[in-house]
């Protein structure tokens, strides 16, 4: 399994592009985004668990419920969500457009909006752009469209893995925004993910699902699960690996391609959190079984006095032990042990339910690195879990202070 | 039913008292309180549902469990928590230094740390303090005692109330702190409520429970739940009442006016939360049923999203829906309508599933005031329900960026 470029066009048969049509007003920055496979794909997606759905989360929910796929087209600037009747018909506008110009089925385009909420969308923006959109997808349109989904995030987050399944080489390929509006259940974030295996729809989302539980669905940046949280991936088999069709070896060289990538863009998403200065990256080892050992670590990482302490790089590892203490999991404080590293060492903090007298100026500096990791030990069994998440500062306060003007 | 001075001394029989014993350091600031009955009383507690619980909350939970007490010691400035075997047994010396002090048995004293988590207690400054704090025990000890109990809390929160039950006047009073680590479990924070009803310990307790789901319990100002949540309530019959022993229409009343301190309570709590410029509260109406609506408009003011933009004075009701659809609660998002009011007046923003064009410099003008109204009106039923939280700030974000220097 190798790192490779190219984004969502690394795997074969696909292309993308990113233009500037309008919705983000007064900005000539790239606002719509379009990743296509020149054959239909098997499909496979993951929603928002938010009651409250966006109009293009419903749209796109139909749209893949046959298992198939071909195109996605992503807008950033308005979320379409709590917009009633007339967003749902801007959403089916925006669908259509793309289906018409690309020569599609409509039902073989699936759409994502992110953006602010509550505010109707510029469709007639979007339906002029789609021409222009279309006519220039190319296999290095990933550079585009990977800004183009962007909202309040400062860098981009992209990644492509080249592995090997049943003799043939097949590479996976994945754009995704994050940042704000992020909890667990499907972080709020739009994500495409493409690939040039062969698997049947039905192994395609299982193998989501099962990825999903141990990537995407580990990251936090400020406990808001968002309207508009859509996750697909496209498969379109052009690199002629045995079809995968039930959960053999190939597939789980398949998961494991999967979760290489989705963690990598967990990681991306938590550390370009609104505002965050700091990644924090929390593992938990010891703990009854894999899932509650994740459940502690995401309480951590959602924390806003955890998140406030990283971001003064103050070791107060209380606020640690109290998080994981209202997790719903059950484990013993009096066995538990709390080191903090990053690039500048290790420190330990909390050893067997006891506090350590530990050096705070060696501890401040190994917390004034990018990546902080939070390992804690506890002795209740062999689980091990991690999840991601973001330091809490004025910058998140004052980009959502007032976020809509 | 009427509001009066005094607090937690109002009701007959109650004495307090608050001292700077040097938990504290460097600062002349009270930190250490004692609120003491004349005679033995009916007691019931409410404690944190955080499964790491600080030392003094495992010690009155055990000094509770016969339904009696007779005093109330309490400290700010450490939490004694994560604190291990060392902690508890400072815990213990605390309540037997205050019984010898008081000639009482160590089991009628109960104890509240608060403070910063995992560093060891004072527990010499305490027991040097005691005599002090014993000796000074006055009808007007509530305003020094009110005071010992902050932390980062900028107003004291007191108050006091009296009714009639069974012709006989009977007083409520309360003190408690806030104001950070504070979720809808049981709110970080120490309270203690006097009465000198006559009730047993067991409709003492049934009438603390009940109260504690509409007021304490709907209370968020970080969706940490702290390791020392403790609510006590003392009640020394000295009123004369005819004992309440079951649940008649005397029960009622006093249910009633528990009610109404712990409201007021509650509104002080989340409106002096940590760095707070404004108190928010969110009524629901219309819900399946009350504790659907409470579960909603908890959803609402729990959101980092939400209380950011209410910093910002902007009225960003879309992420009012998306909290509510995170909530887990089912309801009708297409028949819901949003307001948000104040001394200022009323603007509706979002009405049966529609956003509204309003004025957004009105809109600002209703956010500038220090309480604001989220109203919220579905179509699901007769449940209401109300909850209280506050506005996320950069202050917030200082306070707990370096808590423990």
């Amino acid at each position: 399994m190798q790192i490779i470029d190219g984004g969502v066009c690394a795997p074969a048969g696909f292309t993308a592009n990113g233009i500037h049509c309008g919705i983000k007003k007064g900005r000539s920055t790239e606002d719509l985004a379009l990743v296509e496979s020149e054959v239909p794909c098997s499909a496979a997606a993951v929603f928002t668990k938010n009651l409250v759905k966006a109009e293009p989360v419903k749209l796109t929910k139909k749209h893949i419920s046959n298992g198939r796929a071909q195109a996605v087209v992503l807008n950033a600037g308005n979320a379409n969500a709590c917009t009633g009747e007339q967003g749902y018909q801007a959403a089916r506008r925006m669908a259509n457009a793309a289906a018409v110009e690309l020569g599609l089925p409509e039902q073989d385009v699936l759409i994502c909006s992110t953006g602010v909420i509550g505010q109707q969308i510029n469709i007639d923006a979007i339906e002029s752009g789609i021409p222009e959109l279309c006519a220039g997808l190319s296999k290095t349109g990933n550079v585009l469209a990977r800004k183009a989904i962007l909202t309040t995030d400062t860098q981009h987050k992209e990644t492509a893995i080249e592995t090997t399944i049943g003799g043939k080489a097949v590479k996976l390929g994945t754009m995704a925004k994050g940042s704000g509006m992020i909890h667990i259940n499907m972080g709020t974030m739009l994500s495409v993910i493409t690939t040039d295996c062969s698997i049947t729809p039905r192994m395609l989302n299982a193998a989501l699902r099962e990825s999903v539980e141990k990537t995407y669905n580990c990251v936090s940046v400020d406990g808001d699960t968002s309207t508009n949280d859509t996750l697909i991936i496209l498969a379109n088999g052009l690199s002629g690996n045995p079809l995968i069709s039930r959960k053999n070896a190939n597939y789980r060289v398949f998961v494991d391609a999967l979760n290489t990538i989705n963690t990598e863009m967990a990681r991306k998403i938590a550390g370009d959190g609104e505002g965050a200065e700091h990644l924090l990256e929390c593992t938990v080892i010891g703990a009854k079984n894999d899932r509650s050992a994740r459940a502690l670590a995401k309480s951590v990482i959602s924390s806003s006095l955890v998140k406030a302490a990283f971001f003064g790089k103050d070791a107060n590892w209380g606020r640690i032990l109290c998080a994981m203490g209202y997790s719903g999991e059950c484990f013993n404080p009096e066995k538990a042990s709390v080191f903090f590293n990053s690039g500048s060492g290790e420190v330990a903090v909390f050893e067997k339910g006891v506090p350590l007298n530990f050096d705070e100026e060696r501890a401040r500096i190994i917390l004034s690195e990018g990546t902080v990791i939070i390992k804690i030990v506890i002795e209740d069994g062999v689980g091990t879990g991690t999840a991601w998440g973001c330091d809490l500062t004025y910058e998140y306060v004052k980009i959502n202070g007032d976020y809509r003007t």
